[in-house]
């Protein structure tokens, strides 16, 4: 038998294409769902902020009471009440007043502004006014009801991978609970007459232990998966056979050994057998005598015996495939670095590090970094919605449009078609 | 109250360097063990390759009587024997005879060496002798018995993390079960009045809810913690102070909210109270209001109530801290890339994406990156020790030494003083 030396590239495009089996959906709680795939949209069931609340500790005002303010020609209004954060104020601001305000408390009826507490003097003789030394405009010092989110609004989509950042939003948007695809049931077994297990401590005379198996099911429940171990299955066709029969009640099925061009590598004609051989013999080295196939539009993939080759194929073809079947495509992780071109600049102060959300584009085969807003609100679903951040270390001042800086992913980055 | 303006370097440093307090250890299975910290070295219980295996087909033989071997002139011997893989053969090779053997089997007593088939042809009139083309060096084509791990040798030191594909070979050399450190226990509060808890769908008029607290908790969770959530937590200076008396049973305490420099933001008051303020006020932007304290040895991170904030500030110290409880340092994480100045040229083919394996090591500043061997045994070991690979793609023949390259780490990166 003659191997092919296919791209793993290309390999990897026909085999994902090729996985039409899915792991159907469940309802999981979302406190429980860190690094499950969404199977659909989430929709924010409530508005976010829920009410106008003042951004700035100062007084809540009628923007027009204000005009022409200065420090100059102060303008005085009467102090009718004080609210704290987390009050449900019932006030009222008339014309000519003012109500003492703390930062995130309710903004009271009729107020369209607040005066930060900086440009105020309150007193007087008799107390119970404040001189006013600048004008505000309508909604200043504001954080409107609903700016960072509005009911019915799509605060994550089908295909994200939940992140531990994304569940404080999740809960407070109402998602208490969250659909995502099913966790993927993945079959292992290790072939060859010449191996036994590892834990068998002085090994058997002869035999080599079989680490491949072990390790491939430690890296699949790190991945999320459940885990059928087949254990080792002999040199022989038939046992071989109704190994693979009981392995496609999975929904991914991993095979170690038996997959090289000699006498004994018969694991790729019994793959014929019972579907269809997508490429034997992959460009890569290690692990050239690979073998990718499906089964009832499910991924069978038959690593090498040799170890290095097994880790090398396994994270190539196996995990592409765990997130086909949960009906995703992820392309990069948490933590890792993705090159982009900035779309905007960063302004930053030497002297600070500053962090600054992105969320990523795919344009003429480049990435481009769009930085979102740094403050002010809109922050919960910005942590959400960003992709990563970008680092300006201390002894820079801002990063210019169109630079290419470095991402560091704070999700797993979905490549949507 | 005036912040500091800390470097979030120094105050990461100086912060990590007063955490006395660890976890304690704990002996837990191996096929349990992924992501925990190793608090012992493992030791070696056997030797691999247990016995000196073929590392080709062919046959087994004295390599003396090779010697002169050519196609023009063959040596002829007698096969007295064939040894498949997993067998355990009673069979010596005696002078002028070979041995036919499988890759992977056990070498027969007195042979040395293994003639690759094909420098060979079986057969003659009466069958039962072998002629031989090449002259073969004693040792060739065997994998010696211990070239891959010797019993007591180190194979895995204290301080790693456990990765999945470490599994099969600690299991190999006996290690069914491996001393850890233990998790950690982290205690997680949110304070403030304008908070209610995240789940509370419609909200409470005039709060807003806390997704803080689940979002850290889901954090630590995933980065395998085990978490006493304590609540919201009032503006009470008698709440908090409670609060944080119940806190300091875990081995980590977390706070968010209350330590900015407003009048309600009394939590570093309150750490000072129990143990010392480290710093207070970071040059990081957003998070700037962090404080970082140690009480009795034991890490106290009081995180910002801006949500972004907490989450920047939350992966700066509390994910070190957390390293730090279990005895060890972390730089990088698997996945990452390290960049490293290469010790050795790196050989391959083009057409042919190339992995190979290295280790990595800190000299004048810089990362080095040496390549492991990327075939023969010495195999197994090698995934274990390697710190990443280089991925040599097809287009390219090699990679010269003393070039930097990229290097996907496949395990966490630990920092040794």
């Amino acid at each position: 038998m003659i191997l092919e030396r296919r791209k793993a590239g290309d390999a990897l495009e026909e085999f994902l294409g090729r996985i039409e089996h899915r792991t159907g959906e469940e309802v999981v709680e979302t406190l429980d769902a860190v690094g499950r795939v969404l199977a659909e949209d989430v929709r924010a069931e409530v508005t976010l902020p829920p009410f106008d609340r003042a951004a700035m500790d100062g007084y809540a005002v009628r923007a027009e009471d204000t005009f022409g303010a200065s420090f100059s020609s102060p303008v005085i209004l009467n102090v009718t009440g004080s609210i704290e954060t987390g009050e449900n104020p019932d006030i009222e601001v008339g014309r000519g007043e003012a109500v003492r305000i703390a930062t995130g408390a309710v903004m009271p009826a009729k107020a369209n502004a607040v005066v930060m507490v900086e440009y105020t003097s309150e007193g007087g003789s008799e107390g119970g006014v404040v001189e006013v030394y600048r004008a505000v405009a309508p909604g200043e010092n504001v954080s409107k009801r609903g700016e960072d989110v509005r009911e019915g609004e799509i605060v994550l989509e089908r295909g994200e991978v939940i992140q531990p950042h994304d569940v404080g939003l999740l809960l407070a948007v109402g998602a208490e609970e969250v659909k995502v695809a099913g966790r993927v049931r993945a079959a292992v077994a290790a072939t060859g007459d010449e191996i036994c297990d590892a834990r068998l401590k002085a090994g058997v005379r002869g035999k080599v232990p079989d680490t491949n198996r072990p390790s491939i099911i430690s890296s699949l429940k790190a991945l999320g998966c459940d885990v059928a171990d087949l254990g080792i299955v002999r040199d022989s066709r038939e046992e071989m056979r109704r190994a693979f029969e009981k392995a496609l009640d999975c929904d991914l099925v991993i095979f170690t050994g038996a997959t090289s061009a000699g006498e004994k590598d018969i694991m790729p004609e019994i793959l014929e057998e019972f579907g269809e051989v997508i490429a034997h013999g992959i460009a890569i080295k290690p692990g050239m005598p690979t073998a990718l196939g499906i089964v009832d539009g499910k991924p069978v993939i038959l690593l090498p015996g040799f170890p290095v080759a097994c880790l090398i194929a396994f994270r190539l073809f196996a995990i592409p495939a765990i997130w086909r079947l949960q009906g995703t495509r992820i392309v990069a992780n948490p933590g890792e670095i993705v090159k982009a071109r900035l779309a905007r600049r960063i302004a930053s102060s030497t002297g600070t590090r500053t962090f600054t959300r992105v969320r990523l584009e795919r344009r003429n085969g480049e990435f481009i970094a769009r930085p979102m807003r740094t403050s002010g609100s809109g922050v919960l679903s910005s942590l959400v919605r960003a992709h990563g951040f970008v680092e300006v270390e201390e002894e820079l001042e801002g990063i210019e449009e169109g630079k290419v800086v470095e991402v560091k992913l704070t999700r797993h980055l979905v490549l949507r078609s």
